[in-house]
C-alpha cells in the first residue's frame, strides 16, 4: 500500500468523469487537499465547467489557464524543426503535450506549497511516464501519484459505483462505456482502445473528430502559402500570425481537406504494442512545408546529419525525456541549423494529399546556373567529377584488387 | 586529352539519339570496336529497335537483356526491406538501377574481352558516380569511358551536326529540344531539367509520365492486399507473383489512382541542389504496405534500429555505393530482421493516397491481451510501470538534486 | 509479498556464503526443491566445494560444468569482433557472463523441469537486470527469484545469524565485512563497492587480484605475435590455441606485465553513476591487437560503420540486451565485416603498455605502392585529387556565396 | 595546364626547402606577387629565419604570426571537448591544425587583396583537402594554388637542381632524403613515409620527436592534477594556466614520461591507407583527464550520446570539414554538454600510463549515498528494480511467446 501521508496535490483536471472521480479519491482516500490545474492546450473543450466543478468538490485553489501559445510555440513549433515522426510516421501529438502539463503541475505546486501531483494517465500507456519523467526532472523530491495505478476501481463499474457514492455528476453518455478512448490537444486527437483493438479492422469512420474523409472532401484542391523564418512557421497566404492561431488555422485547412489521418500499430515504451487512430490536420501540412523550405534552404550535409539523429529525437519525445539533457544536446544541434530556413511554400492541399508546389527563399542554396543542362558559363567544370569519383572509388578498387570484388569483405 | 588506346569497350545503350551519337563517337574517336549492351529495366520501351540500329553501326556483339525480375528481386526488394528514403522522401528509382547496368556490362566485357566501359550520363549528375562506382567496385582496372565529360558536343546544335554527319537517324520529336530529361524503369520514372529548374514553379501535368493526377483519378478507393514473406511482397489479393510481375501490378494500381507524384529539391552527391519530379506508383504502395507488415511483426528495438540506419543506408545507394562493403554489412543487419515480416496488409488507394487499413501476419507481436482498457487478466502487472517510471527518472533526479532541474546540462 | 507457490528453481550458485543462504532461504521460505548450477567461467575457483556444499544442504540435482570455451568462443570472442567499449573505456568483463549462466540456467531449468529460476545479484546492480533479461527472452513464462530484492536479511549480521541458524559454514575469512566485492571470470575481474566508493581516491593495491602494477612488472619488454582468422584470434607466437587456451595465455601474459587495469567511474543502466575497478589482462591485449589487424584488411567504410554503431553494441551487452533481436542484429553487421580480418599482430608489452609493432595479413589493403612519397608508377593519379576537392568543396562554396562563409548555418 | 593570370598569392610558407622552392616556382611560373605567412603552431622552430629568407626572396608582405594560443583555445580545445579519436586511436593532431592556417591565409588575402592561395601539401595526402576545404568554406571563389599537384619537379633529384638554379639556400642535412616526413605543432608531431612504409615493420627510435621512450622513463611516477572549467582545461596542480601554456606543460609531462606515442595504420580521406607515427604527449593525457572529468559530471545518456556522435565528429575533422554546417551542429550538441563539466582530476604519469587516480567536482552526479552497498536510507527501492526489469523484458517475452526466443528475429 503506497505511503498516503500527503498534505496538498496538484491534479491536472480536465473537468471529466474519471478525474473527477480521482479528485474525490484524492480527497477522501489521501485526506489531502487537491489543487486543480486545468489547461486549454487546444483541446477543444470548454474550460469554465471544470472551473465549477472543482469550485463543487471543494477545491481552494483551481488554476484554469489558456496554455495554447506555450505549447505551440516552445513545444510544438522546436520539435517540428527537426521534422521528427515516431517510427517513421506519428507526429507525436500526445507525446509533446504532456511536458507542458507536467511543467506546469509542478510551478503551481512550488507556488501553493504542495508536496504531490497526480495525474490521470493509466498504467499500461506512455503518458504515466512522460508526466511523471518530467515530474522528477523538475522537482526530484516530489510525490507523484498515479491513481490508476493504486486503486482498486479498476472496472467501469467499480468507476460509477463510486462516482455515484461521492455525488459526482455522471453525464448521460459516459454512463456506458465509450467505445474508444480519446485525447486531444492543438496538435492532434488520438483515438485508441476497444472498438480499435484489432489491428486488422478498418476503424469507422465515427473514430475521427478532427478530419473530414478524403472523399468528402472539396472536389477543387486549396492553394495555400506559409511563410518560414529560422525555421519556425510565421504567416499563411501572406498573413503573419501567432503560433497558435496558425496551427488553428492549418488544423482548420487540414480538416475540410481529409489531410492528417493515420492509423498506426505503433510500439509503447511499456513495453507492447499498440493501435492508435492520429488526426493531425496541421501538423501535417506543417512538416510538409518545413521539409519543403528546408529542401533550399539547408546544407546537405546538415540535413543528413538531422535526418539521422531525428529517429533518436522522436523517441526522446515519445518516451517522455524532453526535460532530459540529451533533448536539450539534440535541440541545440537542431536550432542551430535553422537560421536561414527562412522563406515561403506553396501548397496545394486535395483530398488528403499536401502537395508542394513551390518554394522560395531569400537564403536559397538552390543555384539553376549550377546544376542546368545548358551551358552554366563555367560555373561547374565537368572535369572535377572524374577527379571525385576516381577517388572515392580508390578503396573499393584497393579491395577489389586483393580480390573483394563488388565491395565483398 | 584522355587517353585513347582502347580496343573494345562495352556501351550501355539505349537506342536513342543520345547513346546513338556515343557508340558512334566511340567507333571514331577511340577507334574502337563497340559492344552494345540494352536491358530492359521495365522503362517501358521496346528493346528491339535499339538491336537493329545496333547492327545498322556494324556492331558484331550486341547483348539485349530483359532484366525486369533481376532488377526487382535483387535490387528493389533488398532496398525495400529497409524502408529507404533519401532525405526522407525519394524512393531511389534511379539510383537502384545504375548498380545492375554496370554490373552486366562489367560481365559482358570480362565475356567478350573488353577492356573498357562507356556510359552516357552526363558529368553533372549522380548517375556517372553511380555507374563509375559499380564499374571500379567490379573491375578495378577497367577503363571508363564518359563521353559527355570528355568531347567537345556539348550543344545540342553540335550533337544534331555530328549525327547528321554520321548518319545517325534523328526522330522527328528530338529535333527540337526535349522540355526536360526523363529516366524510367520499372520502379519509377523521373523528369528533372530545363522546364523544370525552377522550384518556385509547379511542374506542368504533361511532365508526368506515370501517373494520372489524383484529380484524375476514380471517386472511388481501390482495396487490395499484400502479401509479405520474410519482408518481400509476395502476392497481391492472395495472387503469388513473381517479383517484377507483382511491381508491375502495383504501378498500374497506383498509376490508375493518382498514386506516387513527389516534387522535390534534392541534394546530389556531386555537391549542389536539382530538383527532381518522381513518380513511382507501385513502390509508394509498397513501402506503405511493408512498413505496415512491420508494424506488427518487427520488435521495438529492431524497428527503431533500422530507423536509425535506414538514412545512411538510402545516402550510400543514392551516391552510388550499392557495391561497396557498408552496404553489403547494413544489408546483413536489415535482412537479419526480415524473417517474420509475414503476413497480409489491406489498402485503400483513393485519388493519391496509400490508407492502411489492416495488418495481420501468423508472427504478429501485438498483444490484443496486453494492451486492453480492460481486465487484461494478469497479462501485465501495472506496479510494474512505478519501478519502470523511478529508475528511468533516477538520473533525472538526481541531476535536478544538485541543482540541474528539467534536464539542464 | 511475492507469490511463493514455486516448486523448483534453478539457482547460479557459487558455493559461497551467501548464496549458500539464498539456497537454504529458498528451500525454507519457498520451500522448493532447489537445482544447483555453477559453472566454470574461470574465475579462478575450485567448483568441487560448491558440489559438496550442495550436496550437504541435501540438493539431489547438481549441475557443476566447465564453460570457459564456449564463455570465449560465443560470448567473448563475438563481442571483441566489435571492439566494443562501453562508455569508451569498460571491456564489459562482467557483462558478458551473465547471458551465458542465464542461459544455462533455463536450460537446465527445461531439463529438470524447474519452474523458477534464481540468482545473487543485488538490487541496486546491472546483473540482475542482464540475469533476469536473459532469462525472460529464453523462457518468457519463467518466475524468477531475486532474493536480494525480497528478503530481510539487509544487514551482515542479519545474514549471517540466518547462516548459523541453518547451519551453512562461515570462512573465517568471512565474517567481517569484505573490504570490496569482486567478480571475476576468464575475461576479467573487477572489484566495488565499500573501500572504493570515493572516486577521488586512489584505489589499494590489495585491490588488484589478476595483475602486478606497472611498476612491479618487468624491466624488460615481452613480444608477442597474434595470429587471427576471419576476426577472431587463434594464436600466440605461431602456436594454434582454443579460445579459452589463447585468452588464459593473455591473462598471465597481461598479469605479468602490469596490463589491463581500469580504474572507472560509469553509468549504470539502474540510473546513478558507480565507480568500479576492473583488470582485463588479456582482453586489453586483444583489442589492441584486433583493431591493429583490422587497421590494415578492413575497409575504411567497413571500419567506420563499426565504429559508428559500437557504442550502441556495448550499451546493449552492459544493459543485459545480449538475447535481444537489435544485439543480433548488429552482430549480423559486424560478422559480415570480419571475413578477410585475418593475419598476424606483433605487439610488446611493457609495464602497462600494449605497443602494436607490426600487422601483416594475407588479406592485406594497405598498398605502399599506393601510398608512398616515392614514384608509385601511375598508381595514383594526383589530378584525380584536384577534383575529388572541388566537389567535395562544391555546397561549401555555394553556401559561402550567398553570405554563409565558413559552413555558417 | 592550369590557368596562370595569378596576381598576388598568399602562401603557407615555412621556411623550409620545400615551400621556399614553392615560393620561387609562384614567382617564375605563375609571374605573381607573393604574399608569405608563417605560422607558429608550436612546431618548435623559429620563425625568424623564414622571415629573412622570405626578404631574401623579395616578399614585400610578410605575415610572421604567433598563432598558439588560438590555436589551443579555438581549434584544440573545443575538439577535447568531443573526446575525438579517429578510428578509435588518433588524436587529430594534424587534420586540427590546417584549418587554422587557412583561415589566417584568406584573412591575409583579403587584407592585401590577394586573389590566390598556395600551400605545400602533396596531392596524394590529406592535408590538401584540409587546407582547400577551409579556403573555398571561407573564399568561395579564391583562386588555390597547389604545386605538388602541378609541377613537374616530381622527383628530389629536379627539386634539387630547381633550388640550385635559384639560389635557394639548402641545408646540408637537406642534400639526401629525408628518411621520413615529419608534421609538428603544440599538439602533436607526426612523422610518416619512406622509413615508416612497412606496417610490419617497427618504428627506429631515431622516429620519435616529443618523446622519449617509455624504457627510457623515470622509473618512479609523477603525480598532477589538472583542473576544468565548463570542459575546458584551465590549470595544473592548482596553477591557472593559458590554453597554450597549459599544453605546453602537459607536453613536457608527456614528453618526460613516455607517454602519447602511436603507431598506426589509418585510411585516409583520399581513399588509401597509410601509416603514420604520432607523438601527442599533453593530448593524451588530457583526454584522459577529460573522459575522468566527465565520468562524475556528465549524465549517463548525455554522454551516450557524445560517444554515439563522436566518430562523426572526429572524421569530420580528420577529412577538413571543420568549417561547415555540420561541424558547427555538432560542435553546439557537444558545447551544450560541457557546461557542469568542472573540477579536478588527479592523475599519475608513469612511463608511458595515463592513470587516473582521483576526480573530484561540485557538480558532481556520482552518489555515494545512493550506490552503497550498505544501508542507503531509502535513497533507492531495491522493488524499483524488479518493475523495471519486467517493463524491459516486455518485448522479448512477448517475441518469445510467439516462438522466438533469445531475442531470435
Amino acid at each position: 500500500m503506497a505511503d498516503k501521508t500527503v498534505k496538498k496535490v496538484v491534479l491536472a483536471y480536465s473537468g471529466g468523469l474519471d478525474t473527477s472521480v480521482i479528485l474525490r479519491w484524492l480527497q477522501t482516500e489521501y485526506n489531502a487537499e487537491v489543487v486543480t490545474f486545468t489547461a486549454d492546450l487546444g483541446q477543444g473543450e470548454e474550460l469554465e465547467p471544470a472551473r465549477r466543478k472543482a469550485e463543487m468538490f471543494g477545491v481552494k485553489e483551481i488554476f484554469v489557464e489558456d496554455l495554447r501559445e506555450t505549447f505551440t510555440k516552445d513545444f510544438v513549433f522546436p520539435m517540428f524543426r527537426a521534422n521528427a515522426l515516431y517510427e517513421g510516421q506519428y507526429l507525436l501529438g500526445t507525446s509533446i503535450a504532456r511536458p507542458l502539463i507536467a511543467q506546469r503541475q509542478i510551478e503551481i505546486a512550488e507556488l501553493v506549497g504542495a508536496d504531490a501531483v497526480a495525474h490521470g494517465a493509466t498504467g499500461k500507456g506512455n503518458d504515466q511516464v512522460r508526466f511523471e519523467l518530467a515530474y522528477y526532472a523538475l522537482k526530484p523530491d516530489v510525490r507523484v501519484i498515479a491513481p490508476w495505478r493504486e486503486w482498486d476501481l479498476t472496472s467501469r463499474t467499480r468507476l460509477l459505483e463510486f462516482a455515484e457514492a461521492h455525488q459526482i455528476p455522471i453525464a448521460k453518455d459516459k454512463r456506458g462505456e465509450a467505445p474508444f478512448s480519446v485525447d486531444a490537444n492543438l496538435l492532434h486527437s488520438s483515438s485508441e482502445g476497444k472498438l480499435l483493438e484489432d489491428p486488422a479492422e478498418e476503424p469507422d469512420e465515427i473514430v475521427y473528430q478532427r478530419t473530414i474523409s478524403p472523399e468528402a472532401a472539396p472536389d477543387v484542391a486549396t492553394v495555400i502559402s506559409i511563410g518560414f523564418a529560422q525555421g519556425d512557421a510565421v504567416s499563411i497566404n501572406g498573413e503573419t500570425l501567432s503560433p497558435a492561431t496558425l496551427l488553428t488555422r492549418l488544423n482548420a485547412l487540414g480538416r475540410d481537406n481529409g489531410i492528417g489521418r493515420l492509423d498506426l500499430v505503433e510500439n509503447r515504451f511499456v513495453g507492447m504494442k499498440s493501435r492508435g487512430v492520429y488526426e493531425t490536420p496541421g501538423g501535417t501540412i506543417l512538416l510538409a512545408a518545413h521539409r519543403a523550405i528546408e529542401s533550399i534552404t539547408l546544407d546537405r550535409e546538415a540535413a543528413h546529419l538531422k535526418d539521422s539523429i531525428m529517429p533518436r529525437y522522436a523517441e526522446l519525445i515519445y518516451n517522455g525525456f524532453w526535460f532530459s539533457p540529451e533533448r536539450h544536446m539534440l535541440q541545440a544541434l537542431i536550432d542551430t541549423s535553422q537560421h536561414s530556413v527562412t522563406g515561403t511554400v506553396r501548397l496545394k492541399l486535395y483530398k488528403g494529399n499536401v502537395i508542394v508546389i513551390g518554394r522560395d527563399s531569400p537564403h536559397s542554396l538552390y543555384s539553376a546556373r549550377m546544376v542546368t543542362f545548358e551551358d552554366d558559363q563555367g560555373a561547374y567544370n565537368q572535369q572535377d567529377a572524374a577527379g571525385f569519383i576516381k577517388l572515392n572509388a580508390l578503396r573499393l578498387r584497393l579491395g577489389a584488387a586483393v580480390g573483394r570484388r563488388g565491395g565483398a569483405l
